[in-house]
């Protein structure tokens, strides 16, 4: 059982710092490659067997240290009856804009509408048999806000601002229903077999200080303490937010993921020892050459050498482009740099 | 003579907080989307006569305290040889990614080039005649270089960050021509009349503080420094980086401009009281109802109420569906909050 993972969440002494990548399982794998030109990207995340299958593509390459469902944050929102098109961008066929489309928003359960993230999940349990933990995710209430109210990813993201000044009792309504349907979301995954979640917040970002504690942090904190009870390690992934970093440590979750823009130790410096941090290698970083993705690796592992509860990952999801080889070696940076012998752990890892 | 914005940049008392729009001259002005009817972007900025015309329209509406030349970032490019179309964002006929395209560019002066922006900063602080000093500007090299390399405005601009990480040397090779060209460009400017020049850092923010200072901020400090000897203010905007505000405040310039996303009080404290602040009520705030926009155009001003230098301006462009309304609430709002009697003024003014 590898769980190391699990006790860097919980700021537990380890053997070595965890790694995995977000978007792990994409396109800068040909065999990832190779089953999208079968089957479009809804159907692949529709289908338990080919999701599973493309959850593993990336441990079969990399001993790395969790597996993440393959699906995508906006699959959910068919529970309040919003349909989406990927081209390869999302696209909401119809934006929610007004109050009564907030109010004519469907509550249909997460078990009804996605029984296949739920299957997923299972069969993914199944297969790794312990080899890694498997996390399951879901977008922040802001985040699916911005594209329900957007109606795709669009830089700026005017809609939704627009009616966040002009009509904001209209927002909270509709971050309110997202709050409760991803708990749902949450709650199912975890049932399933998730051993840990993931919250994606991409663009809270785009939030003055004053604006994203009530429509962002809020929000996240209800869905943090509406799965507390089940107990496993929450991680909330905050990006592009450098400005919010103290109020983000306050979501309640174990763990603070975070973009490449602020260095790790002053991250830890920001928000104190009480929380985990996953991240922060710039994604780019991995187009260097492999002994410079090695020292910028080891660059991100020194900056928090020694703080109880650090999970190497990338600061945003890796890109269609990478080089394998670039993974490779930041996979053996996070190997020989922080394997600990247990005398040496010890110390090294008491809270 | 109008000239609390000019002595604001300088931290010099004023009778009241001066107040300018980023993007004044633009399409939330029904007058400017007739002269738009009539000739296309490009056309506009390379007539001296249209681009005065647009540059006045916003002063006839409002009493604003200063004046920019209507103009693109983009336009001296074409000094290093760069062409581009404009539909309506720039997109670079080539893009530059190798070190062969960077030491092919050519070394055209501005004033061969871009006449045309000299001619229309003469036109415009003729027709002015001192009812406000007239501000010119260009981009800052790293942002210039986001577009020359990316080729167009693209989220993340990944082939910008592939060069940075991959070829770091190309990157500094093409900054340093951009620098030369920028200074060019604005010694064109200020010799033309332009009594202040602002640099557009738009994309600084994509870098984390270990990238921003050799790849952003020393090129900055090496365009101020390249205009210092002609004593116009010198404001720097930098866009989306609260990550970098005390870096950014080093770069030479009187005036430190910023997005929306930190609140003034915040980033005086962080940058301390040697450099003016320019900012930064967030352009969508504007879609709130008049009362609403008052009350936080109030809000932004309290928070460096009595701190010598500011000057009153968004966090970033005007949007194009701005009410009119709006704009006139912002202006209410900072003449009515800021105007000080002359005694009560030099106390909170002294530095």
């Amino acid at each position: 059982m590898n769980d190391r993972f699990s006790r860097a969440c919980r700021r537990e002494p380890v053997d070595r710092t965890p790694l995995w990548t977000m978007r792990q399982a994409g396109r800068y794998l040909p065999e990832y490659r190779a089953v999208r030109q079968q089957v479009d990207f809804l159907t692949l995340c529709k289908t338990p067997e080919l999701a599973v299958e493309v959850s593993l593509q990336p441990l079969r390459r990399f001993p790395l240290d969790a597996s993440i469902i393959f699906s995508d944050i906006l699959l959910p929102l068919e529970a309040l009856g919003c349909r989406m098109t990927f081209n390869p961008g999302p696209k909401l066929v119809e934006p929610v804009r007004t109050r009564a489309q907030v109010d004519a928003l469907d509550r249909r359960p997460a078990a009804e509408v996605t029984p296949f993230v739920a299957e997923a999940v299972r069969l993914l349990r199944r297969e790794l048999d312990g080899r890694t933990p498997v996390i399951g995710f879901c977008g922040a209430p802001f985040t699916l806000a911005a594209y329900l109210v957007q109606g795709e990813g669009k830089e700026g993201f005017g809609a939704l601002k627009t009616m966040l000044y002009r009509e904001p009792a209209t927002l909270e309504h509709l971050l309110e229903r997202l709050t409760d349907a991803m708990i749902d979301y949450l709650r199912l995954q975890i049932a399933a077999g998730a051993q840990a979640v993931q919250i994606f917040d991409s663009w809270a970002g785009l939030l003055a200080p004053a604006h994203y504690v009530p429509f962002a942090l809020r929000w996240v904190q209800a869905l943090v303490a509406g799965v507390a009870d089940l107990g496993v390690p929450v991680i909330y992934f905050v990006n592009g937010s450098p400005h919010l970093l103290e109020h983000a440590a306050t979501s309640g979750a174990d763990v603070l993921g975070v973009c490449w823009r602020t260095p790790l130790d002053v991250v830890a410096a920001r928000v104190g020892p009480g929380i985990a941090l996953q991240g922060n290698l710039d994604p780019h970083a991995l187009f260097a050459t492999p002994e410079e993705v090695s020292r910028l690796a080891l660059d991100v592992l020194k900056r928090v050498a020694g703080r109880p509860g650090h999970i190497m990952n990338l600061g945003h999801g890796i890109l269609p482009e990478t080089p394998i080889a670039s993974v490779e070696a930041l996979v053996a940076a996070v190997q020989t740099a922080t394997t600990r012998t247990t005398d040496e752990r010890l110390p090294a890892c008491t809270p």
